[in-house]
C-alpha cells in the first residue's frame, strides 16, 4: 500500500481529490487530505477505508513532521507561500513532493539534495503552469523532430467563463483567486520579439493586447505575462527570436481594466483614509481631479482619460455600480482590496454557471525552405460553479503525476518541471479521457 | 572653546563651511570637517588654526566613537542613510546634533532618550525640509494670531535653473543628486482638497500639474508630492480642509517628462537585458510597441502616446539626442539609470551657470467675515555653479541653527524640527541679510 497525504483541499482540488479516490482502490493506495477546514469532505471520506479528511495547521511542526513520515508521497495544493516548509519536511523525511506552484529561488537550492536522496520535486504541474509547459513542450519536440526551426512562440491562457453562462458585459467571472486576478500584471513585463527585448510598463499593459483567434469561440484579446523569458532555457529555445507569455480575456476587458489601472485603483502598496465610510462612487471620486461644476462622474473620467463618455468601458464601470453611493463597507482597506470587494459581489459564479479554460500556443518555423504556423488551441468547460475546468485543469495532471510517481514511471530526481517526454506524454494521453485535448492547425504560409 | 564635527563636505555644504569658517573666530569655535574624500577642503583651511579637514569614514565605528567624543555639536550634511548610527553616537556620548535630513521612524525612537540626556536633535533644517516648515511656520502662527481661519494652504518648492543660465529647452539642470530627480513622484501621491482625500497614482503625477505664478518670474507648474499630509499635525493644522505639498518645474517640462514615466524610463526596479551595447534611440525602442513599416521613431511615440509629432515634447526629447545611435556604455543598468547618465550630460551646470531656488506658500484664511489670499514667494539665486542657491539655502539654516544651539538660545530638547518661534524667528531674520528673503502679498478676495 502507498500512502499519499494531500495538503490544500480548497476550491481547485475537486477533480484532484475525486481522482486520487477513484484510483485508491485498484491502485492500492491510503490518502489523507488535510486542511484547516475539511467540514467539506467529511460526506465523501467517511464510507471509504482507504481515505481520511484531517485538520491540518501547516503553521504546526509536529503536526507536519508526524504527516509526513506516514506517507510516501505528498501533494500540496496549499497556498504557494507555505510549500517551502513542506518542501523541506519531505526532504528531510525522503519523501516525494508533487505542486502546482511555480519553481523559486528557494525551491531550486533543494535540487541537489533532492537528487542525492533519489526524490523527485515535481512543481508546476496544474493548468499554467503545468499543462502549457507539457503541450509546448510537446510541440516543440514534434517540430524539432521532424527538422523544423522554431522563429517564434507565443503562448496565451485565460480562465474564464463559458459563453452559455457569459452573463455580464465584462464576459468575466472569478474562477480563481480573485486577488491575483486583481494585481494581474504589477510590476514590468519583458519578452523578446524579432530578436529584441521589448519591455512594458504597467500602466500600459492593458493598452498593448494581441488579437488570438480560437476556432469554434472567436476572438480574445491577450496581454503580456511579466516574464515570457525565463523558460527559453528549459523549453531549450534560448536563441527564438520571438517568445511571449500571456494571459486571455474576452475582447474589450482590457480597454475597460485600464480603466481600473490608470485611475490608480488596483494599487496595493497604501491603505486609504477611512475607507469604511466610502460609498463606491466616493472611492472613484478620490481618484479624479477637481470637479467641474456640472460635469457628471462619467463626464469627468472620460475627459480625464481620453474615453468616450457613452462608450463600452463607462458601461462596464455602471454595471458594476461604481457610479452610485452603495457602500464600500471595509476598514482599512487598499484600493485594491476596495477594487476586488465589488468585483467579488458582481464577478462570482451563479449555481450552474461553467468557467472556461482557453488555452493557445502560437508556433512559427521553418522547414525545408517554407515557413510555418502551427497553433496548438485548448478549451476546457466546467461542469458547474463547483466541478470547473479550472479544478480539472490544475488537479488532474497533478493527479496522474501522482500515480506515475508511485507507479515509478517517472525517473527524473531532484527538482522537476513537466517538460521531459517521460512526463507529459502519459499526461497528455490520459487528459484526453477527461476532455482536455488540444487542436492542432498546420499551414504553410508565404514568405 | 566650543569644538563642531561636520560631517559631509559635498556639493550642498560650500555655504554652511563658509558660515562655520566666518564665525569660528567671533565665536571661539573649533571645527573639524570629516568626508571620504577632503582634498578641495585643504587650501580653504590649511591657513586657519580653528578648522581642520579629515578623511572621514562613516563605516569606521572606532572613528565615528573618538570625533563624535571630541565635539560639543555635531552637524551630519552625510547621505541621509548614515544619520541614524551618528544620531546614536551622538546620544551615547550626550552630544547635540544637526542635519537637513527627514526624521524617519528611526529617529523618533531616539526622542525621549535625547530629551531626557537633555540633548537635541534637530533635523530638517535645511531648504526643503527646512526653510519650507520655518517660513509657513511663520506664516501661519501671524494668520492665527490675529485670529484667522486656515481653510487651505499648498506649498511648492523647486530646485531650477536662474533664467540668465537658461539655456536648455527643458528649461531644466540639475542643482542636486540626479538619481533623485529621475525617480522622483514615484508611488502615489496623498492630498487632501475641501475635506477630501485625493490620490494620484505615479503615471497620472505629471498630467495633473497646477499652474504658479511667482511675481517678477511668471508661471511654474507644480506636480504633487508624495505625502502632503504628514505635517498636518506638527503644523496643528489637523482639520485644514485643504492641503498640498508639491514640486515646481518651469512649464512644459512635466509634459515632456511624463513621455518619460509613460514609456517605462524612469523605471528602476529591474536591469535592462544588454544595456552595455544600447544606444539612446535602441533604449527607447525596448518601450516602443512593435513598428508600423515607414513610420519615423518620433511618429510611433506620437501615436503610441497621442502626443503632438512636431509638439513641445518631441522637441525635447529630440534634444536630448534621443533619437540618435549615440552609444549608452553602461552594464547591467536599470531604465532608470540609463536615463540618469542621458540627463547627467546634458542638464550639468556650465561654468558660470546660476541655479534658483524658488518656493511659494499659498494661504487661504477667512478673518472677520472676509475671505484672504496669502502667498509667501522665495527666490534665490546662485553665484555660481559651485556657489549655487541650493548650497545656500541648505547650509545656511543649519549654520545659524548650530549657532543659536551652541549659544544656549534652543530650549528644545529631543527629536526637533524648526517649527517653533524660538528656532525659525532667529534664522529667517538672519537669512534676510543673505539675501533669502520671503515676500508676502496678502489680498481680500470676495467669496
Amino acid at each position: 500500500m502507498k500512502n499519499i497525504l494531500l495538503l490544500g483541499a480548497g476550491r481547485s482540488a475537486s477533480s484532484l481529490i475525486a481522482y486520487l479516490l477513484q484510483h485508491a482502490p485498484t491502485e492500492n493506495w491510503h490518502i489523507r487530505i488535510g486542511d484547516i477546514v475539511v467540514n467539506h469532505l467529511q460526506p465523501i471520506v467517511d464510507d471509504l477505508p482507504y481515505a481520511e479528511a484531517i485538520v491540518f495547521d501547516v503553521h504546526n511542526d509536529a503536526q507536519r513532521e508526524a504527516e509526513v513520515k506516514q506517507a510516501d508521497l505528498v501533494i500540496s495544493l496549499l497556498p504557494a507561500v507555505f510549500h517551502i516548509e513542506v518542501a523541506k519536511e519531505c526532504l528531510k523525511q525522503e519523501k516525494h513532493l508533487i505542486t502546482a506552484s511555480y519553481v523559486t529561488p528557494a525551491f531550486l537550492e533543494l535540487h541537489t539534495e533532492a537528487q542525492a536522496k533519489n526524490l523527485t520535486i515535481l512543481m508546476e504541474s496544474g493548468l499554467d503552469p503545468g499543462i502549457d509547459h507539457m503541450s509546448a513542450m510537446a510541440a516543440i519536440h514534434h517540430i524539432k523532430a521532424k527538422g523544423g526551426k522554431l522563429t517564434s512562440f507565443k503562448s496565451y491562457c485565460g480562465g474564464l467563463v463559458a459563453p452559455e453562462s457569459d452573463t455580464n458585459p465584462w464576459n468575466y467571472k472569478f474562477t480563481w483567486n480573485p486577488r491575483n486576478v486583481v494585481l494581474a500584471g504589477q510590476g514590468s513585463a519583458k519578452y523578446i520579439q524579432n530578436g529584441e527585448y521589448k519591455y512594458i510598463p504597467y500602466h500600459q499593459l492593458f493598452a498593448r493586447t494581441e488579437v488570438i483567434y480560437v476556432e469554434g469561440y472567436g476572438n480574445f484579446e491577450g496581454y503580456a505575462n511579466r516574464d515570457s523569458l525565463s523558460y527559453r532555457e528549459p523549453y531549450d529555445l534560448l536563441h527564438i527570436p520571438t517568445m511571449l507569455r500571456g494571459t486571455l480575456r474576452k475582447p474589450g476587458y482590457c480597454a475597460a481594466w485600464n480603466v481600473f489601472v490608470q485611475l490608480g485603483l488596483t494599487d496595493d502598496s497604501y491603505t486609504l483614509e477611512g475607507s469604511e465610510n466610502m460609498t463606491y462612487r466616493s472611492y472613484l471620486e478620490a481618484f479624479l481631479p477637481p470637479a467641474t461644476p456640472g460635469q457628471t462622474i462619467a463626464q469627468r473620467i472620460a475627459s480625464y482619460l481620453t474615453i468616450d463618455e457613452q462608450g463600452d468601458e463607462m458601461q462596464k464601470l455602471a454595471w458594476l455600480d461604481l457610479f452610485t453611493e452603495k457602500p464600500v463597507e471595509l476598514a482599512g482597506a487598499t484600493p485594491a482590496q476596495v477594487l476586488e470587494k465589488i468585483l467579488k459581489e458582481k464577478w462570482q459564479l451563479a449555481p450552474g454557471d461553467k468557467d472556461m479554460i482557453v488555452m493557445q500556443h502560437l508556433f512559427e518555423y521553418e522547414l525545408a525552405g517554407k515557413k510555418h504556423e502551427l497553433t496548438s488551441s485548448l478549451v476546457v468547460k466546467g461542469d458547474d460553479e463547483v466541478h470547473t475546468a479550472m479544478a480539472k485543469t490544475v488537479g488532474l495532471p497533478v493527479a496522474i503525476l501522482a500515480k506515475l510517481l508511485l507507479q515509478g514511471k517517472i525517473s527524473h530526481r531532484g527538482v522537476v518541471i513537466p517538460i521531459h517526454p517521460e512526463l507529459y506524454e502519459p499526461v497528455l494521453e490520459e487528459l484526453k479521457s477527461y476532455g482536455v485535448n488540444f487542436v492542432e492547425r498546420d499551414r504553410e504560409v508565404r514568405s
